[in-house]
């Protein structure tokens, strides 16, 4: 693992759900730029010393010339933004498959170089969207791929969180700090850490493209240097229209990230918050409650291969979060032992979901400038 | 009442409003064009033959000739749009007073024109906006007056509908009929018939204006004449910023009316098809549930004075409506008997909400036709 | 109409339900002891001084003496539990039909007094028991007729109310005086006043008679005459077990009536307080969310003819309690024409549930006194 | 680890909850009884042969003759109830500490025998009452211990499953054979099963003792040899009163474990299924969401220790599950260390709850075969 220090929240989030399903162990870390913090994090985690770095390129290079059942099989990037291109391009060149958080990097042209390096290298590369790895967002994919709405013609996707209300960077937060600072997080506040979200979910379950965008974004607290609030219409590849809206300043939100989709025949409505339960609305009859780990022949196989639970036991984000990684560990262990993985098992997000991803703020951002209404998204 | 004939919708449910609180009675109308028709509603409805008309223009002539104290109070007219302006009017110049179905007119002109008319004749007139006739709308308005959050900084607001998924205007659906045709129902089709409720409802609870707007509209059903669904991106004179959506093709919604305003210090939720409670959400503590007929001594007087029922004993859409009339007819009989209707008790939507409803279709029109992404809502 | 004067909550209440659907008309009232308070009302309803009665004995006497097509055509009791049978008996006797509120009396052996009148007479009676008005209600009592769910096994039934949790009695609020005190409720407090409510709501919609009661009830709050709080289990008459409970010291509740009822097959769950949505559980498919005036083809007759507006138009606690004013009007205006009332469009409270909710009362405390576990509910 | 094998639903939930931390390394297993299985299950979880065992004895026998830091710390016990007494009771005697799946034993006697023995040895023993690792649950536990509601009056507690709605125990379900066993489940099937955890879950929230029980049980389905529902009237140490339901064959219901309690001043409301949200009802303000994660001012701290994610990213019952542990974790590793500790860090259920829940089931027991009303419960 690189970055995750002892007190960082992301770092604890991607641990607890690697190790979850007994498939992924920690051997090693570069865990901060401060050797201090950086040892007593590895202490904290019983790593022995050894393999305790204090930086990643020592971490990748060290690593590297270990005997390769002793190695570790890949690399978690849980670092901020600005320091995802770097470290993943060297554990690539180095031979390591790579996790990542997302969004994938700072520019979309280094989204697209770490991309044509995953394509060369033929490692194994995925990006953390954690919220793709709920089952009933699964069930929602499954049921529009077999067409049980019809042709899909709406989409509302909206992210309110309210913890930014406040000029929280200037109190001392750390999270709130980076993820405002252009130098750290990017060209995107609002839409670089949220709004990505919610562009990468929208075209993950109705596998429509967005083709061209209407943003506007704001900077409501003033001394913010970020957007911290944003509003996008979409067009999508088939005809497809919606709107897309982030906001960190949404006050008294917590992370209410919102999807509904609506078909000919009917419509589906998620929310992060109560995951365990999809709404299908129906045209022509009563509206459904499909809910995790139950109604065993109405939730499709790759739905329930994401459960770990009977229906009534609820799941939530560390479990959607240890999906991803159980499902790359899955795809890793049948690529080491020389087999394909298959889709239902081995569903993660990969390296074109991260460059979509930046292709995405890059697009919001330069209509976010623009007089025109429309700004084609291009990759 | 002019219009609202035996199988009208929107007829039967004015009725049951404006008589629920025994202040209003029916005792003449000009029920329809057909004569067959007009004299079996007027019977149906119990009331005289001499004073079942058969256009309105015999009804506003026959009943100004008759005594002060037999003669109706006002007229309610509940007819498709297109057949708004003409008997307003009509019954303006006569001296009746006025209560007028949405949106006002057909265009924006014709709505000026019964606006200068309303203040010429210094008549009343109340436009069913039945949405603000909830309690807890005004409750929502009032917090906001008081300051209880701050700034305001964003209003969602939404209104999905599904009920025009499919072309019902050729399967002999007259609703549909009328509300797709342009000749009947003016130049939108979902900004006129939900998205006016929707723009109305943001300005009056935040007490701000639309100055700007960005919109799509589509047709989203092939074969349609008018929009069946928009998106619309908004800005209001204090800065702040939102989003209004309005579908008919949100296939398996019925009338899902919602919105959403925060503000620097917490949010309000309310939404139209659970209209008892009113979710008010806080930075910095846990959210609150409001209720109807509850919770008396946070309740605002001038939601108190719109509730019939103490809480739990839910109250909804026939009840708001009889708000807007019975609030109608107490600024009535208090200007009748030469007193000054008080804000609490004789809160209606008037002539300026719609002249800005009007302002605001033609505004959407425009910004849907142009390339630029920003126009002016001008009224 | 007989007590419902101009301060009592419960006489305005009948009222609006009463005229809701323009089938009856307020023509006379006694509608207080107090000479003063009765003319009062009288006038703030617009009924004239000679129909303005000062006791119902004079009401009753000289409206029986009036010509048929002027006189009053039946009779609304809406006085405190001990002034029901009096002169729900003395209309009868001069031939009015009668729709008296329940319960219907203050013992089991009065109310089968009134059974045996109205059997004699062959006088339509009607008991305002609201809840079985609502159009989810009727559709889940159809649905159990067409074995939708199996044989139906438990019944969970419950009424919490929260505000007699202080001594309210004491501090000059009217209704906690007479519902608290036994010279006016009759032998129960929270059984009398709200979980008869319960009772008939669960042999209404599951078409089951209790059979056997074990019933606990308490004076939760010191100082109080009657009880506050009860439990009660249930047995029915085809071996499905329940539980009934209702309190009124459930602190912060308003007025949370709800039934969940389970066959084999599935379970039906509806809660007043958000009587617009009926959640239909199925043991093998997901779950189901009927709507009022939604979901037409699966809505029945019987729930349909009890909705006045289409889904998302909610309808509440006035609508059901016009629905059987309406049903009742129906019955009536069909009986008065020499017709067989429909049970679809008649469908209303009558006679038997009143004596079967005197039988509950006295078989709960009866059990209630009793060391055995299980005694019988004998009418 | 004894029992658990690989296709055990219970062991993987073990395994997950105690990993999650990081705190907890399984070192050894006796997974089956059957050879074979035991091996094969061992190998999936990466454990090496020498420490993969065919019975506890074995594994209880050389584990203790391991050098001190090499040997299991403690031994997890997840075996039908009928292997519980035996194995818990040898460990205890090697030295070890324990946890045990509930109900804790088959008879009342064996609980109290290892209590007793607890007490003797000093050991520490957690029984996996799952529900009350929640950290709501905490928090509504810390708010009546400091009368935030006032003196406690009514509690209700309700678990409805639908699982066994048919005779699924013939259809080779595995679970089900063995729940509806007597001989492997114990006296009661439904009170046995989830019937203790509601009654825990009473008494934790409240800190109050069941002093007194009515309760009827039945076997629904035709075949079965246990009860599959049931109803107790409670009553409390404090003179509260209550209601517990417990049922298997509530159809379409999963899991749905669910307290409310009311004090003078108001009442709160849980429900497993949505176990990130705390409703809190006020007799004098309205209600308040409390939710795990957010509002940090409000959460106590007891609650926030129990907390891993921020407000917005629900956590559901493997967390929960995983507090058991970690709680447990923390106190065996201060014990280790010489210290003694905290409440708040350090809260899991023990064996008096233990005991308590086998004299829950013996009373109901002993309370449906009588035809008293009331029998005492003694522990």
């Amino acid at each position: 693992m690189i970055g995750g220090g002892k007190n960082a929240f992301i770092g604890a989030i991607h641990r607890a759900a690697a190790i979850m399903d007994g498939q992924i162990e920690l051997v090693c870390g570069a865990f901060s730029h401060d050797p201090k913090m950086a040892k007593e994090s590895g202490a904290m985690l019983f790593l022995p010393e050894n393999r305790t770095y204090l930086s990643y390129d020592e971490m990748i290079e060290k690593e590297a010339g270990l005997p390769a059942h002793e190695r570790m099989d890949f690399v978690a990037i849980v670092t901020p933004n600005f320091e995802h291109f770097t470290p993943a391009m060297m554990a690539l060149n180095a031979g390591f498959h790579v996790v990542l958080e997302k969004p994938m990097t700072v520019t979309l042209d280094e989204a697209k170089q770490l991309q044509k390096k995953v394509y060369e290298t033929g490692l194994l590369f995925c990006l953390t969207h954690t919220y793709v790895g709920y089952p009933l967002v699964k069930q929602a994919r499954q049921m529009i791929r077999e067409h049980a709405l019809g042709q899909i013609r709406k989409v509302w996707v909206e992210y309110p969180q309210g913890w930014l209300s406040n000029l929280l960077e200037k109190d001392g937060n750390k999270q709130a700090e980076w993820r405002t600072d252009p130098q750290k997080s990017g060209k995107s506040g609002s839409m670089g850490d949220i709004g990505t979200h919610a562009a990468h979910l929208a075209e993950y379950i109705t596998g429509l493209k967005i083709t061209d965008i209407c943003a506007h974004l704001s900077i409501v607290v003033t001394g913010r240097k970020l957007d911290d609030d944003g509003s996008v219409l979409l067009q999508f590849d088939n005809g497809a229209t919606g709107v897309l809206t982030a906001s960190q300043v949404a006050a008294g939100e917590e992370n209410a990230l919102k999807i509904r989709i609506y078909g000919e025949k009917g419509g589906l409505e998620w929310e992060q918050q109560e995951p365990n339960t999809l709404i299908v609305k129906w045209q022509d009859r009563p509206a459904e409650l499909l809910r995790a780990g139950a109604n065993y022949t109405y939730l499709s196989n790759v739905a329930l291969a994401n459960c770990r639970t009977p229906g009534g036991h609820p799941e939530g984000y560390l479990e959607a979060f240890a999906n991803i990684y159980k499902n790359f560990a899955v795809a890793l262990s049948t690529k080491l032992s020389g087999g394909d993985p298959e889709p239902e098992t081995s569903d993660y997000p990969g390296v074109e979901d991260g460059v979509r991803g930046m292709a995405f703020i890059e697009s919001v951002i330069a209509s976010a400038g623009s007089e025109r209404k429309w700004t084609s998204m291009t990759v």
